[in-house]
């Protein structure tokens, strides 16, 4: 890997507890790459070579059925693993990852990083806590799932992307991904879709390509219920050490 | 932790590999404890004191929202534990917990377990090898979820049921909960479940009670394909360490 690669690699969050030669130890034999649009990484069903690392752009999670149907599980921005409990238990993966932006990508060899958790302890805490932080994001995506309508999950997801946006009543935000991806990603048909932004017509919400008003923030709060417990989004988690006192 | 306690505790497979000082260190602070039927274990929103271990009953792990919805995500059986990534990160659990059949559950202070996950690594790689078997459920459940019909979910539900049973063409299962648990842990409510039933009546699939006839197990799963990706039952996944050789 080269040198320069190696400054991008340690400056990530979950690699900055290792040393220089840890560092150089665990990405030996691995690679540092961009990806075009529309790159498939690898296909559901096949065994890990790479735990995958996304420095920059987009990349969607994917699944789909032997007759032919499709649905995206989880869209991902930098920075990001995927899909370490299939790299660590060395199972098949049960999602696809396509890139949706360009991308640049660290391939880590899996059986070089399951060797290095194993020898260094600091990593193996780091791996945790990203485990544990993909279980709750899907745990989230089920109750998203379970206990909303189409129209609150969308709304919900629309508050969620107007929080990075300033004003505190109105908010414009831009869609991250074309009409088709986000059915899919909230579960939906794409008329699924365009019928519950109809609905959140009603509570303010106007769509025009992939650009979203919101008229009024409170209002489509008080429609879809907003909830930490599912909305929240868990950047970092950690395996928390406690002090020795008690 | 009485002596008898301790040799369950150590006979789990999540503890096998621990030493006998290595167990009474884990266990010390620790409760096996008995619970009947309906009692809730904590809610969500709550912060971790313990990790749960089912060692005998069934455990449902369900969630709610500020309006009064409620589902159901997980059904648990011996043994297994509830819930490690909520422990390990020290953040609030995003489900709560209720006994449904009378259970035996050992309680191990949250702190204690992650003093010695650090301490540890051979209780660290059984820890991180639940967690990514924590995770792939749930991507299961999230396609189960995204990518069958209400009929075709209960159906492969079915015949994950009949796995366990004799016979080759026909089966006859027992729903492990009532029809309300069962509707919520699909993803419906109870009517669509009768109106799912109804429709794999068309597929040889009759229900009594608790009691359910398959006339045709092919037929059935011509209807709804299983999926090894989607209904396989993982156990005991681990942290694969490769041998040295390359």
């Amino acid at each position: 890997m080269r040198s320069k690669d190696l400054e991008i690699v340690g400056s990530l969050t979950c690699f900055s507890e290792l040393t220089r030669p840890q560092l150089e130890q665990l990405t030996n034999g691995a690679l540092l790459q961009r990806f075009p649009k529309e790159t498939q990484l690898f296909e559901q069903g096949e065994r890990p070579d790479f735990l995958h690392i996304l420095v920059e752009g987009q990349v969607e999670l994917f699944a789909g059925t032997a007759d032919g149907r499709e649905t995206v599980i989880e869209i991902l921005g930098p920075v990001d693993y995927f899909i370490l409990a299939a790299v660590l238990t060395d199972s098949p993966y049960l999602m696809s990852a396509k890139v949706l932006e360009p991308a640049q990508i660290l391939l880590l060899p899996a059986r070089k990083l399951r060797e290095q958790i194993i020898q260094q302890p600091p990593l193996a805490l780091s791996m945790m806590g990203s485990l544990a932080g993909h279980f709750r994001r899907m745990v989230r995506q089920i109750k998203d799932l379970k206990l909303r309508t189409s129209a609150q999950r969308l709304g919900a997801f629309l508050l969620r992307l107007a929080e990075d946006t300033g004003g505190i009543h109105t908010a414009t935000v831009e869609l991250p991904v074309t009409k088709q991806v986000l059915a899919a990603r909230l579960g939906m048909t794409p008329e699924n879709l365009s019928r519950a932004f109809a609905v959140l017509g009603d509570h303010g919400v106007h769509v025009k390509g992939r650009s979203v008003d919101i008229a009024d923030r409170a209002k489509l709060r008080a429609y879809c219920h907003p909830d930490t417990l599912i909305d929240d989004v868990e950047r970092d988690l950690k395996v928390v050490v406690d002090s020795g006192a008690d």
